[in-house]
């Protein structure tokens, strides 16, 4: 089944793009077909001018960064080889033949994450002109353009879900060769190199995140900055140099980021929960089936089945017919994958695993014995059924679509809170700040309650299993979540086409449509994106603890190692935060620099004499390209360094603390900072909407009062799209990490590390 | 020497008292002496109007807030007399007793507080109108001004110290007629009671904090964009109805806010390591000899006679005697009295502590018995001496002071980088903030770190006792701090007073070079007041351990309800500051509206016209007051319930891990904001000093740059005066109700809670 869903998942994702490749418009050369005809030549011509800078842009961007991912790759699988075959056992220190498979490992989850990441982008791009040609037809534009763009978003959802989970599975039938999987020694190790697949992926994620994040918002702030504070004009004038970059951004960072981290979550997630499947008996301990072991990979597979289906229901079934539609559309497609998952998961559940088992916990546990006052320590032992399994895995599935809307209702204009931030502005860019800042850490609230009553209960059920089970259940709905993340990006850069070449007032009416839609659900997204993150996380923390055989005084919340580290685990955040949002700001200057001199060098261009020379886009494109290459050196090492550095010199327990620590505080950061950003970016949609009056009277784009909220966006734009979703890898790789050397840092000191500070117990 | 050390302190601090006051000035009427024939009729008397306005509003302010504060004595001391006395032990049930002497120490606690804060309030407002007329002296005028204020500081800070060690010496000698110190089960109780002492302080200063920061904020922030954004008049003008408010929110907010959260700091620690030095004994278990006991008190009696030593340095043996003196002799201060204290402290310790005695673990540890498998758990013993509590305190006393350094670094513009952060301001105020919130974020690194290693090395030598030795070291500079801390807010409103009486320039000049130095040190003491709050947070967590005995099981970071109460608790920090914030934007958009009112119906206020009518300053000062005293009190549920519901149905491990989840992020975030508020506010500063060139052109006051200055300075309000440094008490106030009620949570189904949601084991 997991192969079928494999298959049938690259099939459909194949016949997604057939359908969006039928939309006709020649791109290799200047020779245009019948929606030429629609466009008129001159803005045909620049159309396709516009869609080729773009594509060229964001291909050079990606092949100069997945340049320096290769290099890391082979740099860093030579360290991971290195470290994991380091056992340090009694008469035998290296066992090469680990550290070769996890290393193996890692390279080809960094390299199915490059080729995920690659795809989505090309498709994004391939269709972003494409949709604002469909938006000029004159039967169904709305349907047309809207299941243009989500289509081309399915082809990424789908064929990054199937991709991760064939190539996954495949390595583990590849690995099974090596390892028993029957044999309850062996499993352990097995799951263990498989772990690097996950590194591998998150790894890439990272710099995806980081890098494509800090490309596209310092073009985003750059053009903003430019366009509207310096020289006044409109965002996306053909004449601002920066716009390009501006859309190219779209693609790389929320596109192709995008499609990293999740697919690190995903990937990640999996290698959680098969590295503490092994804790689980049946019988008189024996190990689980086959199947069962599987049982991850087939929650997966469900749900490239039901996403399937439900996309159906928005492209064919109910097509968009008109503006309402469109939000609505979105959000019943999550909601409906979340309802049939719930139900087709029960059926999964009783059918592959088995009908009780046992779960054993991570940590050992002290039973006193009455009459002689002594302790024995073992694992507890807690009894699970797939009712349970399933409850697991449900609580994480709708803790995700909860968590999705509840962000909705902090970013939507639709409601109260984004409206206060609105009105705000009234008394300028500082009471702007104020709100928005506040309702972003408002919004933290519930969803980090939802979080802690999924952790409890997935835990308190199933011990760690139940945990990793629930960010599975998070993950599942993937391909929808991420079909309509690409959605938003593809309508913006649409609409960014379609103001570039001049098109019709109502073609741009359409595609702004369809981006505000795409904002809201782009929210949705964010949220779900982070909390399975903070899911994922601690499911990989639990398996980190689980694979590292700590003692009780060790991971006691009372232990000198683990209160320090937890201190500075809640640290890191806050720095990888500091370091990000700076790139950003210095990228942004730089870039505003370069279009101010553009602007006063090249003759025309500010006064848009016609027949002016073009601006110069190439040089804006290099400088997002080298600034966001250069600056995600140093976060990379801090967020990789810092748990390697504390498991090598003070051990496993402090890197248990520092896990314990980045992922209570990262958690927060992560959603207030996107949710801020959201919030500010929606508020000044509202003033541009005309919906804001001071004494009566509407306060539009140009007042004061826009100013103002247009300062708040420039200010979101680097905490919604930079720091706060790279905050997700942050806890994700810190923990797969150490899961990764927890073998490693096992062989040292016994797990105390180089420095060995710890108490010794008499 | 405790008594000693407090009348001498009080005696040093009427000295000072007395120096102030015979800079003459007649308050009470218009009657005015020789000060003001250096005025000149005029002026004069608009100064001794102003002064008066200012007293009243602070006066006013202070009385309603303190009336809620009794109606809160009252009804919260009742549930701690209740709460405290529920001992649910076989045979008896209530303990009415303990329950009184627990809410005895919280009235006399928060009584104290209130005392405090009031007497340094009343202080600071006696002696601003006399610093700037000091600054008018002919012949002395930097000695003369600075001294008054800098004695008038002293005034707050020593009375401040003696009188809370006083009371509490004398607190603990009462009880001890009730129990027996000496009697090893009955100590910890005695001690427990005493704890109360520290929640009065804390609840107190938690209003003092968060009510006075929404007044002092709403009323800056309000006059700010009143006076700068909307109507462009300069800060200070005294025809802007909100900067007498805001002149008074300087008194109740830095002062009286500053003075009862230290307050709080100094009594919390001392009560944390009370409780827990119970847990050494000495030879053959016997506890500790009364003076052993008093160890905690006598560090703060030895900082009063060092501090007061030092400050003789600042006023009598190297007076200041030009603008560069200023900040320099501040920082001597600080480092000397650390220097100073360092010795004395090693003689102390030597001569009152035991030469050696063992220090018990706060939990049981596993120790396993080779031969049958089995485990014992016990109590790991610690081996003290004089030295190791030496260490201790030191590196906490050190760490107080490395902490304010580094604080001056990222908020002086000095630096680079408040430098970098003013030049940001030349693409707009998003690059500002952008740059200022980075800023922030990075300088929290060092400080944690360093935390992080105080806490690792005390708690690995000493354990919870050594914990709170450093806390007890970073406060024994205490009076000195204190002192600096209230020289700011008194030479800021010098400053203003000066302006508004429309006094020559140099006079302002003086007053504003005070002022700046003033700043730097109110880094200095907020970096300060942050990490020693994080070290007593931290000290009263241990406590509160040692109290609960918790089981090995329990405290493991992995055990679903710690986990999930880390991840709640981590939230609650950002819960409170989204609150604070928005109740400072709320009241200081109401002052806005307020002052633009003013503007608008008293005829000829805008213009300056000779002659025209007063503005209406009463009404400013009452949405400022009304404002605050409604927002405080929700925060304030939330800080004092969340503790409380926790232990009550989750039970005390489930407060635990919310005490560690809120104690980690809230350091990082109190840093963090009140550093990128001081950056702010300096980079603007900076920028008004013609320090920042854009090509080659000085951008000063009124420059677009500059408005972007103003913007950031303005949002940096709230995060370093109100939500910032309320964080402070949020560590503290949560802990010490932990521990307060620890044997309440103990007395509900054995610790675990009304929902009794625990595993249970076998």
């Amino acid at each position: 089944m997991i192969v079928a869903a494999g298959v049938v998942g690259l099939l459909f994702s194949l016949y997604q793009f057939w359908k969006v490749a039928s939309i006709k418009l020649t791109v290799s050369g200047a020779a245009v077909n019948d929606s030429a005809k629609l466009l008129g030549g001159e803005s045909s011509h620049r159309l396709i001018e516009i869609y080729n800078a773009i594509r060229e842009g964001a291909d050079s961007f990606l092949m100069a960064e997945y340049k320096i991912c290769a290099i890391f790759i082979v740099i860093f699988g030579a360290i991971v080889l290195v470290l994991c075959s380091y056992v340090n056992l009694p008469g035998q220190t290296w066992d090469w033949q680990r550290g070769g498979l996890t290393a193996l490992a890692f390279a080809i989850g960094a390299c199915t994450s490059i080729v995920s990441g690659y795809l989505g982008m090309k498709v994004a791009v391939f269709s972003n002109a494409r949709t604002t040609v469909s938006a000029m037809d004159t039967e169904h534009p709305w349907k047309k353009s809207f299941n243009c763009a989500f289509q081309a978003g399915g082809v990424m959802g789908f064929s990054l879900c199937a991709l991760a989970l064939l190539v996954l599975f495949f390595l583990i039938c590849a690995y099974c060769k090596v390892f028993d999987i029957m044999d309850r020694t062996a499993a352990p190790i097995l799951f263990e190199c498989i772990a690097g697949y996950g590194l591998g992926g998150s790894s890439i994620a990272l710099f995806g995140r980081v890098g494509g994040g800090i490309y596209t918002k310092a073009a985003d702030v750059g053009a903003d900055l430019a366009g509207k504070v310096v020289e006044n004009i409109p965002e996306d004038d053909p004449r601002n140099p920066a716009t390009i970059a501006d859309n190219v951004g779209d693609n790389v960072g929320d596109v192709a980021g995008m499609g990293s981290d999740l697919f690190g979550s995903f990937a990640e997630a999996t290698c959680a929960a098969l590295v503490v499947s092994t804790s689980l008996t049946t019988g008189s301990d024996t190990g689980l089936s086959w199947g069962a072991y599987m049982f991850p990979l087939l929650i997966s597979g469900l749900g490239i089945f039901v996403c399937m289906l439900c996309s159906f229901l928005a492209t064919d079934l109910w097509p968009v017919k008109c503006e309402a539609d469109v939000e609505k559309m979105l959000k019943v497609q999550l909601l409906s994958t979340t309802v049939i998952m719930t139900i087709f998961l029960y059926l999964i559940a009783i059918y592959w695993l088995p009908e009780s088992f046992t779960v054993e916990s991570a940590v050992l546990y002290a039973y006193e014995n009455a009459e002689t006052g002594t302790f024995t320590m073992e694992h507890f032992e807690l009894k699970g059924s797939p009712l349970l399994a399933w409850g697991c895995v449900c609580s994480g599935l709708w803790a995700g679509c909860a968590i999705g809307f509840l962000t909705e209702y902090f970013t939507s204009h639709s409601y109260t809170p984004v409206r206060e931030v609105a009105q705000s502005c009234e008394t300028g860019a500082a009471t702007n700040i104020i709100y928005g800042l506040a309702l972003g850490y408002k919004s933290a609230i519930i969803p980090v309650v939802l979080l802690a009553v999924v952790v409890y209960f997935s835990f308190a059920a199933l011990d760690m299993y139940g945990v990793s089970l629930a960010a599975l259940g998070m993950l599942s709905t993937l391909s929808t979540c991420l079909s309509i993340d690409v959605y938003g990006p593809i309508c913006d850069n649409a609409g960014g086409i379609a103001e570039m070449a001049e098109l019709p007032e109502h073609v741009r009416e359409k595609t702004d449509a369809l981006d505000a839609a795409g904002n809201t659900t782009a929210a949705i997204g964010k949220g779900f994106a982070i909390g399975s993150a903070c899911l994922v996380g601690l499911a990989l923390f639990g398996a980190f603890i689980t694979r590292s055989a700590l003692t009780m005084q060790q991971i006691s919340i009372v232990s000198p190692v683990i209160f320090a580290f937890l201190l500075v685990g809640a640290m890191i955040p806050f720095w990888f935060f500091a370091m990000t949002m700076k790139s950003v700001g210095e990228a942004a200057n730089e870039m505003v620099k370069e279009v101010a001199r553009q602007f006063r060098t090249i003759p025309g261009l500010l006064e848009g004499t016609p027949g002016h020379a073009p601006p110069d886009h190439a040089r804006c494109i290099e400088i997002s390209t080298n600034a966001s290459l250069r600056e995600m050196i140093l976060p990379g090492v801090l967020v990789m360094g810092s748990p390697l550095v504390t498991g090598i010199f003070f051990g496993s327990d402090a890197a248990a603390g520092l896990l314990a620590g980045a992922i209570s505080s990262s958690i927060q950061m992560a959603i207030s900072s996107s949710n801020t950003g959201g919030a500010w970016d929606n508020a000044k949609k509202y003033v541009e909407n005309g919906c804001v009056l001071v004494n009566g009277q509407v306060q539009g784009k140009g007042s004061d009062l826009h100013k103002a909220a247009v300062t708040g966006d420039t200010v979101g734009d680097p905490l919604k799209d930079t720091s706060g979703p790279a905050l997700n890898i942050v806890m994700k790789l810190m923990a797969i990490l150490s899961l990764v050397f927890s073998g490693f840092f096992k062989s040292i000191n016994n797990g105390n590390g180089v420095l060995n500070l710890h108490r010794s117990y008499n």
